[in-house]
């Protein structure tokens, strides 16, 4: 038996996110797992390092999937990237060890959200970026940041709808950088929960047009209602950048 | 009569290049025309800079038209921008002087070729570039591109078939850049011939990776004989980078 590790970098535009479910079709595990049905010539299932929204986009998921096979990981990769669409790359694969699981070992993400500042989207990265037409406060997204770092209940920032589940997660940093006419947030943490990201930038830009005070984020960490931190921006600014493990 | 020159950045993929000629449907000169003709309730005509191929991309091509209309120039970008595909978008619009012709005052013109060097196509620039799997000899092609500089008959290097047309054009610089995975050529000169700066590149990249000797361009110049250049890359890579006047 093998367990093989995949990178993935795609496209999210035309999928309905990453995690094949229930009737949910054309998604990009979906997409992954029938090239390598069919290459295995049986049902192969594989294990997604955690969820993208639909419209999303990865630079490099994770995801893994064991095998008895006589073939080579080049083979693997090489017939994968022949039958996928476009929009969607394996960049690497790896054999690794068989307790190796893409979701379970991770211990460290980050997420890019792009903000385009203007009227117009730019015609070369539309897909990738929220085009927002005022200008922002850097000083004070950047203090407002400082407010999320550590270990926090992010209730009030998420679409969790399930009460029993865990909320409480650790951000190690965010990053907030203006080149050109593009702002950049970068998001690292041991993990983010379900619209985590986009509510995050959502409530950072309130706070950087300065429709919403810093303090703010202390009541929505406090209080965990919804209601009190930014809106959900749309999910094409977004960009899984990495996963990392031991 | 006022004059107004629009600057339009577009992504070629979907169209068959900037020229709206004979039966040729999905032209971006024709989208273009359509948005105006409604805006003014009458047929209205564009002039381009020059032609884009099927595929090719453009930062910032320059087209004019004359119309006698209250409308400012701003009213009439925001129009363009509301009704034209996400694909193409006007960056700039600016009433000029009527004598003013996108075409005949043209001065210089910049192109961009992009090259990704690698096995796989990149996901997030993948309809910009053309992907090759060899590295290549960047001094070879640098020393090979000096040649090419100044005042020449560049029919060797072009596809046009009209034996009547001069095929004289000037070359003010070359410039090769490797950014990452990435090698960049960019060309500015008086004016490009049909395929001219896909055969360039072509060539270029044959002398880089060591098929052909840098000699051979002096060949090309001298006999203007087609078939001694490299071939013609593909126009997914090229970009109309800008277009400058006096």
């Amino acid at each position: 038996m093998k367990n093989f590790k995949l990178t993935i970098s795609y496209d999210g535009t035309r999928y309905n996110g990453w995690q094949r479910q229930g009737n949910t079709k054309n998604t990009i595990q979906e997409k992954i797992e029938s090239v390598l049905s069919v290459l295995f010539q049986k049902k192969i299932e594989i294990q997604g390092s955690g969820r993208t929204d639909a419209g999303t986009h990865a630079i490099a998921q994770i995801a893994n999937f064991k095998i008895e096979t006589e073939l080579d990981k080049i083979e693997i990769r090489q017939y994968l990237n022949h039958y996928l669409p476009e929009d969607i790359v394996v960049t690497n694969i790896e054999e690794v060890d068989l307790r190796f699981h893409s979701r379970l070992s991770a211990k460290e993400k980050c997420y890019l959200y792009r903000l385009h500042i203007g009227e117009i989207p730019p015609v070369f990265t539309r897909r990738y970026v929220y085009t927002f037409p005022c200008s922002l406060d850097m000083n004070k997204m950047q203090q407002a940041a400082e407010v999320l770092l550590g270990k926090h209940d992010f209730r009030g920032f998420s679409s969790e709808k399930r009460k029993k589940k865990s909320t409480t997660r650790e951000i190690y940093s965010v990053d907030i950088n203006a080149i050109g006419d593009e702002i950049q947030f970068i998001f690292r943490g041991n993990g983010f929960l379900f619209h985590m990201v986009r509510i995050l930038t959502g409530t950072l830009i309130e706070i950087g047009a300065k429709e919403m005070e810093t303090e703010q984020i202390l009541k929505i960490l406090d209080t965990k209602n919804r209601t009190f931190a930014g809106r959900t921006l749309p999910a094409r600014g977004l960009t899984l950048v990495s996963v990392k493990y031991d």
